[in-house]
């Protein structure tokens, strides 16, 4: 059931995730966090910014981080303990996001791990940059 | 329509949300986020651990805060920017949290603002620390 | 309340659901099983296999011949004891899907009844054949 | 990104996944399957029946064995050609289901796998046994 311990992970291991980003998934997060922000709801508005039309919610982005460290790497059992973000580019409706998540650092003496984790659109753009800290499961 | 520009806003200025999350909440952004780690939809899992029992994904919680930002300060057409995240406590399903943003730095010639935010459940534990890093939208 | 009891049914009696399968159902019911499989919710992977797109989940396909068993044949009160099920071509966003339930077998005895269960799609492709027992409600 | 190759599986590997069924799943299910048979949605109707209270669909439950299919054996890229379903015992909201998914015959011909899909509660309770029937993705 759980996922990997400090002592099978080493540095440079790594998982990702990988899902296109609907309406829906916008929608939905919009009422689940509150976060009603015109940036993701009102096309009409956003049509006459620079971004041309609704973006999604950078911390839903960030969701598929979590994904990552949850499901894979460390997975079942880790506890997320910190994540610093940086919203690189505007995610659009219907992009494809990948999200990795790279082992950069151990703490054997508090069961910690530092991880890079990167979101990319379906051409490459650097949508996310950010590091990850969390405890992975215990043997 | 947009919320408050840098020349609105002052150091100190603070505004809040506050949600219930339910089970709900946290079995739909399971599925939007993809995290599937029993941490959170698991309770037979959980309730062996020291959780006692599922707990709202950190991510989730952390939506809050993006939605003090989006809807209220600096509010429509802010830019995210990045955010620092530290999970200091777990949320459990049914905890009623707040979410609190606080102007802590300007930086006028980059129209950027510096955010403390704060999440806190409804016996006032802190439950998220961080820093938001926006810009206000244009007058 | 109830639906047909097995002295009100007879062997070709049929009834039948249909429904156009949209993104927001395959993302939700992603969500709801847990089945994250790239085949569902990721554009860009499947743009390249054979596929030329994301399909629909089978189960949820399938889910319609449930639909069509618990609220008309039999209808409310039955108790679904089984289901065979075979995944004949991929189902695509926005394909509109008829699922019909033909009544092929009684036995009185044992209160139950076989039925073939086929869905159709918008061009009269077979996407889904198999056969359901269940019991109908009592009288 | 694809999972497990016909020649990466060997007959008796086996993969789980659990979730604690909740209410918010059984309605969000009942609304994309259109399948709102009393049993599921109305808990007075189902109070006076011998199950005492409304239950989860069957073809819910079966999702679960869809996720292990789709996310770990054989994982992404698998093609899911069929599945047969024997519902032997109501599961309730809140009950936590386990379901797992063991090889039991290859067909390196066919680039076929049979495997046995079993579903039980939190109790250990057997709620659904089946067989499917898959083709991993290609290497």
């Amino acid at each position: 059931m759980n996922g990997r311990s400090i002592e099978d992970i080493k540095i440079g291991d790594q998982a990702s995730f990988q899902k296109t980003i609907s309406e829906t998934d916008v929608y939905m997060y919009a009422g689940l966090s509150g976060d009603i922000n015109p940036a993701h709801i009102n096309e009409e508005f956003m049509k006459k910014t620079i971004f041309k039309g609704r973006i999604v919610h950078g911390m839903l982005t960030a969701g598929l981080v979590s994904a990552v460290l949850g499901n894979q790497l460390p997975g079942p059992g880790t506890i997320y303990l910190g994540q610093d973000l940086k919203f690189k580019a505007p995610v659009r409706f219907g992009d494809t996001i990948k999200a990795t998540v790279t082992v950069s650092e151990k703490i054997d003496e508090k069961n910690r791990i530092i991880c890079d984790t990167v979101c990319t659109n379906q051409e490459g753009t650097v949508v996310l940059t950010g590091t990850a800290t969390v405890m992975p499961p215990k043997r």
